[in-house]
């Protein structure tokens, strides 16, 4: 899971293969979605790529990634307390850790995101965001971006 | 996100890069599965590409896109209900548009799918559609489709 | 869905387009998650691509594919409980073949996965394993996998 960085080609020109990069995301409270965009936009610009797909990749069990509005914060504040009610903490669970709960909001939200790129840019809907998703923070975390021309 | 028409080569071939097309939907119900499957073959056929995948992509934060029976309509009645269920539209929510539901259940269900191509055709399981998710409709809704080869 | 042997370069090299593999899976119970792992990493080695992306898709309407902990099958216990939990069996539905739940829990969970390859490996967290979600077994069931260089 090493970030590399791509090959580019001798003309300075897009990367066709291989651009896959790691990005370091440090949460501060055991739930809790934090905005990517900035990070992305710049791995998708040093991929070199112009026209293709973003795939965004989270390597935990008890955390995930998803699109969902980034103006008001009020959003994210009912995404997590929602699933939180819906999986509470402290259900009666086999997992003896103390976060079964993060494993399933975890496989409810997802591990993976795809994300289009057009002209160098991230294409996002007017009021989308994209999301790490802590289930089990405060802790750091690694979040993998794929950027592919196509 | 502005439609656009693949590059093709001059000798008519399949295009390699830069395909993506913007759907138009129109949804008649606050809550609603539409199946978008027509829409889809035609975008695959539009595209040149013979294998491949195809990303669907929601650029909004109050839908989703899913895949899942199409033969039954009882199937995605019983979808948008349940998810009413477990996210109710008049819960204590801190997002005060009176829409916090739908960002949620947009959330659970998730803004893109994958799909695969092969001689030119999407390929569905037997009993598989794919739906965009209207969570906060009626209104009119854009659908992304990317489609690359490989 | 035929199962379809990469078109390999004359000098063995990677193929670029058109790896499409069918997995067969036998689940043995209602409710299920199968790991993947050994299966798809047979598949990046048998594509020839060492860098790239693995996409997992499930063609059924009662089955999902999810990115969760391997370790501890407890784990896979509890998601399978909690979605039990959350979408029961015997509620009141309109499809009438006794496997709502199942359609429903596909929904949430979802048809696709999508991973990373590099140097001719899954890109996995620690922890993570890749799991067919049987939602209406026992039965044989299908999924696909398509790995292209990126």
């Amino acid at each position: 899971m090493k970030s590399r960085q791509a090959n580019r080609a001798p003309n300075g020109g897009a990367a066709r293969t291989g651009f896959l990069k790691g990005l370091s995301v440090q949460s501060r409270a055991r739930e809790e979605l934090i905005k990517l965009d900035a990070l992305l936009e710049e791995a998708v610009e040093e991929s070199g790529v112009k026209d293709g797909v973003c795939h965004v990749y989270v390597p935990h069990t008890t955390a995930a990634v998803t699109v969902n509005e980034g103006a008001d914060p009020a959003v994210t504040t009912d995404i997590v307390a929602r699933l939180t009610h819906l999986v509470p903490r402290d259900a009666s669970y086999a997992h003896a850790e103390g976060n079964a709960d993060s494993h399933i909001k975890a496989a409810i939200v997802g591990a993976s995101a795809t994300l289009f790129v057009e002209r160098g840019r991230l294409v996002l809907g007017t009021w989308q965001s994209v999301f790490f998703c802590e289930f089990d923070g405060p802790r750091r975390r690694r979040v993998l971006v794929k950027v592919i021309e196509g």
